[in-house]
């Protein structure tokens, strides 16, 4: 009842935020209005600006500012090696935790049959059409799940032939643990062991 | 290395939020920009209108989207009594507990001599000038602590001669809770407010 409408309309949109619970919604929207406008108004500002200036890499899929990404632009690359990742968090966790620095490629996802996630959901034919030669391996860093599976084995059918050498990360990384919140030390273990993919 | 400058920004103004790490503003942020504009638009849009329209209530410091209150222009409050609390959070909870629906007025805060908070700090004034006749009985519902206490003496002896009745929330055991894990402080309260045991 003490709610005005748009408190409670901000609480039910922190509340699609994952990992924030009704209770954690209201907690940070009482902080929110609690003090001056510019805190709602500095979040929002930025929230805008992304919306608006933040898009998927015409060449990656990575998240830039506009153009290409700053990994596909920048001639340091390792272009021989090419990352392949279910999603942007995953690509961030990567190349935080490995040396070499690669290029990367987001898929979008995984297949998944049950959740209706087809080969044509994910973005891999813009993949396929960057193996022109140039990169020598392809790293297949999707989950360490069945889907991920599944998915690592779609892509080294579809990519036999284009590139020198498939790999798949290797199992430092437990079985259904996600790459995004596994530690560094997992992640640089999971490059080191890696091995020829054999499909 | 990965991340565009307005996803950075983003996940510091997120990681100021309540209860929200580095990392909680991380996975909040992928899972926005991973996602159509229109997710972080909606939250822009509904920050922004919060920012823009929703005030303190020039009575009793709730929120409100303009003019006074939705508790202070019910006509059906109870009048008589009046519940001080700290904060607007507090209020609500409150309210949704007690069933005698009070009026309210929010301090903004508590007396604190370490973190430089004075009876200044404090909408005391506002208060004492609605306690004109009308009002019979003042709660003072201050968080139960140093600082809540010392508050609650503060307006205690401000508003002495100006309402017929000034009570003090009941402490002692919360429910639910155990005697085993209780402090001892908590303890002596649950003795001293100790009433007639009617079966």
């Amino acid at each position: 009842v003490l709610l005005p409408p748009v408190v409670d309309r901000l609480i039910a949109e922190l509340a699609k935020l994952p990992g924030i619970g009704r209770r954690s919604a209201e907690r940070i929207a009482f902080d929110l209005v609690a003090r001056s406008p510019d805190r709602p108004t500095a979040l929002a500002t930025v929230l805008m600006g992304m919306a608006e200036s933040v898009r998927p890499c015409p060449e990656c899929h990575l998240l830039t500012e506009g153009g290409r990404c700053s990994v596909c632009s920048d001639p340091a690359r390792d272009r021989a090696t090419l990352c392949v990742v279910e999603t942007y968090a995953d690509a961030i966790a990567f190349d935080r935790a490995v040396s070499g620095k690669p290029l990367f490629h987001v898929l979008g996802g995984r297949l998944s049959p049950l959740k209706g996630v087809t080969p044509s959901d994910l973005c891999v034919d813009q993949l396929l059409s960057r193996l022109d030669g140039s990169v020598r391996e392809l790293i297949l860093a999707t989950s360490p799940s069945i889907e991920g599976d599944a998915t690592a084995h779609y892509i080294a059918q579809e990519a036999a032939g284009r590139v020198a050498r498939i790999s798949r990360i290797g199992r430092g990384v437990p079985t259904g643990g996600s790459l995004e919140h596994a530690d560094s030390e997992t992640l640089r273990f999971s490059v080191e062991s890696r091995r020829p993919f054999d499909g």
